[in-house]
């Protein structure tokens, strides 16, 4: 499947990476793809990008617009606060009625960690761009999770799960067959929330994961809703 | 032990119901103490307290002022959005430098279901009542699962976690003692954020857990955290 993954940081580069593992076809999409391909000093979590591109030969790159024109469906991986301005850039005409998985987070760092939100209790990222974008099938998934476990669940052992939120039926149904085809997660592990309202419940759910965080030192944790 | 028990709602009558067959003296705290035993008619979850109050005859009802100065620990179990006002009529001298455990959570069901929050992001009422009660030692716990559960773990087979939140570690390690020594909480499953800025994490669970009550149509779950 041709696949566009937006965002260049660690969460994008693991997503990608996963796929084309899988033999899917992936572009990213990003601001400038010139001056991403050149990026070698570390800035954030993970490798640089231009150095991570160098060892990716079958993974391409362009502008979000080009990515979202090639892509089946999308995978939001940017920063929460880049996300609207990322799928601007991408242009409506480009994302037309697609899939967009938004694995995003509107995590605020600005006054420091542990991160607030953005937005948060009567609206979330997820409604934020479904609003933007009224076509736009956007399905709130995985962003309750550190990447690696995204992609491979079976890091841990037992049972732990993911969330989906959004309006589309049929493209819930979807997301959740990706989730399954692409990163193995099992249908019992995969928790249909109801529509895109309810990403206020796994977005908000950050504040505890940053917390957990710092309590376990290590982001190989997850959620498990025990019944 | 003596205990005092805030809130006349189910969440107060199962928590002081579980502590009185513990053989804990319990008064139950409440605005009106006559107006709560009259009270016949339904008008929220659980028994009317009038109803409840006459099959537990073990178990007595005072002000909030008389409930916090007979407790050795007082336990906030009103709604959220009357925490504060309780608190203030309970007065800071009565409440003194006591342990208070608040598993109250400041749901807000003004604009209908499922509920909003009446502050979170970048403060909690945890913090809120530290704030307004600097010699209270608060520690928020047990407020991301329904009342049977708090006070039966073992309701829900396997694995599952409660959260301890608080600026005061004697008092956290307390605490921590009260939710084994009461309830039969695990000490594997006893999970300490830190300071009680720490629930901020835990009262914005609350956004997913009254959703997933949507979808499973029961209170009776849990979350756990998977290492």
């Amino acid at each position: 499947m041709n696949i566009a993954v937006f965002g260049t940081g660690v969460v994008g580069q693991v997503i990608a990476q996963s796929l084309a593992e899988k033999k899917h076809a992936v572009v990213i999409g990003t601001r400038d793809p010139a001056a991403s391909k050149q990026k070698k000093t570390k800035d954030g979590w993970g490798t640089p990008f231009g150095v991570w591109y160098e060892s990716h030969g079958d993974i391409r790159v362009g502008t979000y617009e080009e990515a979202a024109a090639f892509g089946e469906v999308v995978i939001n991986a940017t920063n929460g606060g880049g996300s609207l301005g990322a799928l601007s850039l991408a242009g409506e005409a480009a994302l037309g009625d697609k899939i967009l998985l938004d694995i995003a987070n509107p995590l605020d760092f600005s006054k420091g960690a542990p991160p607030t939100l953005l937005v948060c209790n009567d609206d979330s990222l997820g409604e934020q761009i479904q609003r933007a974008y009224p076509r736009l099938k956007v399905v709130k998934t995985l962003n309750t999770m550190n990447c690696e476990l995204m992609v491979n669940p079976g890091r841990l052992p037992g049972e732990h799960d993911v969330f989906v939120s959004g309006n589309d039926e049929a493209a819930k149904t979807r997301v959740k067959s990706f989730l399954a085809e692409w990163f193995g997660w099992r249908s019992r592990n995969i928790i249909d929330l109801g529509d895109i309202t309810t990403a206020r419940g796994t977005e908000q759910m950050l504040p505890l994961w940053v917390r957990l965080y710092g309590v376990l030192k290590t982001g190989e944790f997850n959620f498990h809703v025990v019944r």
